[in-house]
């Protein structure tokens, strides 16, 4: 019987946590008092094991469990349910990480392009990737289209959608495809240089699966998905099934609102389920997450894993022009630097973002004298 | 241009909430500072608006913004992203409540059967209606069915599989569904009374979609899914377009991975996108749930609601047979009470579940005598 480790953080008295411990184990397997296991192969192969208890804090424990990898039976969906479905609910715990079952890497397999695969298609060698985003929404399609055209001028490697632009009646989402795609090409035409415009997929599956089609009808070459909100197992079939030839950029959206350590929810699961590219919120912008978040979710998303293709890292949510230098040192080459807003303010958009690809170049060029 | 209101609580000092809460109405709907919101269109119509701030505690604030429905498009994903995208990752912010745009719950339409369609086809009149669970996982289909049949015997209106019944080798979807529809069917010729088993269906849309196919062949009327699970827009499309006649159980599996509301994301969210009957931990178990929070899920779900029907609450998570009559004054009739290890440690699990069936008679009664 093949086992396999996941760790929870748990809030609870040193006299408790024992029994704490073993009430996570029932949960997250049979889901009974281990009196009413009277079958003695359940009781073997399938309740839940503590391997191991140790203290973090005055009042927080490190749980180990070992789960059973046939409970999971290599699904997508079955796989989060046993890792963390109704422990979601009991406000002192959290799931921190765990060991994924065998048969659930092999059918979702990673990112079919990850960093390397990246790197050819946007022809970018050795120095940190850019992306700007499109936005505010509520602009027409036509406007949204003369920004992308400004920030492919610009220089920048990506220009993705804002995760608030749907199928909304001010930018539908064809037309805006359509239009962004022309956009591109038209700067492309001007510079010389290609400039790669990824739409935002939202909605239920039959939505999702057709703005697939669509994009791939346009010549879309990357897409951005928000994994936690169209639902995991969704984001599975869609990258495996939908998107041949189609690399992903995932959106933390809705991410944020799991009580599970985002290096493993956005750096592991994400990756494992089939994201190219990772958006999380970097620690200097608007959001809360640590210096040390940070690096864990880059770490996880880069990590040497068997066969499972890295991920690459892209910090975002209120980052500026001005940190960029901060930035490369922090991530290294291997990373794509996402800025929004801090173009978006300046009146001459397609200046600004030079500023941006200049300063990544410079940056790039001061890690090979300090390297 | 429609506005629909969206109420947050939000952790900050006196002198900070009127900044957060501006960041969270930019946050939610461009996602940008405003400086970089240049047409006036989108600064009247598409910008949220603060529309009120409240003193809930020392350093608590309820936050009312005004969100524009236009940005939702009556996608059920969309409405998701600008409730509690971003904002979703703000660890001081919690989504506490919504109004839902109109083309949404047109979309949606909430439960086909509602409790009175559920009443209908279970043919119970007024008293509560009673529910167990097979489990533990890791048994063969056999010994399920046979345990499915004890409890059918036992009088139990409602069998379900446990949630953590997926396709494992131990016990396959297919195989199970058709030996349990057979265990109830036996029981029924023997008793003359209908009870009924119901599916747990889990995976990615594919997957879901096949389970729903089998279901339905196997002559099943009412299935369970994890909402928060499987994904809500999938969960949605599910029910719209693949459980036409068959009644749904929504079960709070990586629901409370949510810094929602319960109230909202069980009580309304899962009743708008189609449960006919929702379960939650209730407050006497297992589950750190108050009181109150109890109440305020068992009320969104059974609240009138334009022409949306009202869903079932199934209190659940723990509840054994001996605090029936207290479960039943605290709900009244309008309930379903699962109870599952409670039936299982039993040594003759038939009897004791004819027990529980008698304690919601008895009950009942005294409701009654009472009112």
């Amino acid at each position: 019987m093949a086992w396999l480790e996941a760790v929870y953080r748990v809030r609870a008295s040193p006299h408790e946590i024992e029994a704490i411990a073993l009430a996570i184990a029932l949960e997250q397997s049979v889901e009974v008092p281990l009196a009413a296991v009277k079958d003695v192969g359940v009781r073997e192969n399938i309740v839940a094991r503590v391997q191991g208890i140790r203290a973090l804090e005055e009042r927080e424990f490190e749980v180990r469990l070992a789960l059973a990898e046939q409970t999971m039976g290599g699904d997508p969906a079955q796989t989060l349910n046993m890792l963390f479905g109704n422990s979601s609910m009991h406000t002192h715990v959290e799931l921190i990480d765990a060991e994924l079952p065998g048969d659930l890497i092999e059918h979702c397999a990673g990112p079919r392009f990850g960093i390397r695969g990246l790197r050819e298609k946007l022809k970018v060698e050795s120095r940190p990737m850019t992306c700007a985003a499109l936005k505010p929404q509520g602009l027409p399609t036509a406007a949204l289209a003369r920004l992308c055209e400004q920030f492919a001028r610009g220089g920048v490697d990506v220009i993705k959608d804002d995760h608030g632009l749907a199928d909304q009646t001010y930018s539908p989402f064809a037309e805006r495809a359509r239009a962004c795609q022309t956009a591109v090409a038209a700067a492309q035409r001007a510079t010389g240089r290609a400039s790669f415009y990824v739409p935002n997929l939202i909605g239920a599956p039959k939505t999702l699966y057709e703005q697939a089609r669509i994009a791939r009808d346009e010549g879309v070459e990357i897409v951005m998905v928000a994994p936690a909100l169209v639902g995991l197992p969704v984001f599975q079939e869609l990258v495996a099934e939908h998107l041949k030839g189609i690399a992903v950029l995932a959106h933390p959206a809705w991410a944020g609102a799991a009580r599970i350590a985002p290096a493993f929810l956005m750096g592991k699961l994400f990756r494992l389920y089939g994201a190219d590219a990772v958006i999380y919120p970097h620690y200097m912008g608007r959001f809360a997450y640590s210096r040390t978040q940070c690096r864990d979710i880059a770490d996880a998303s880069r990590r040497p894993w068997g066969g499972v293709r890295e991920a690459l890292p892209v910090p975002a949510g209120g980052m500026v022009v001005e940190r960029v230098g901060e930035l490369v040192r922090f991530y290294g080459r291997e990373v794509m630097l996402l800025i929004g807003g801090s173009l978006l303010v300046a009146d001459d958009v397609e200046a600004r973002t030079r500023e941006f690809v200049r300063a990544v170049e410079d940056a790039d060029a001061a890690l090979e004298v300090d390297g």
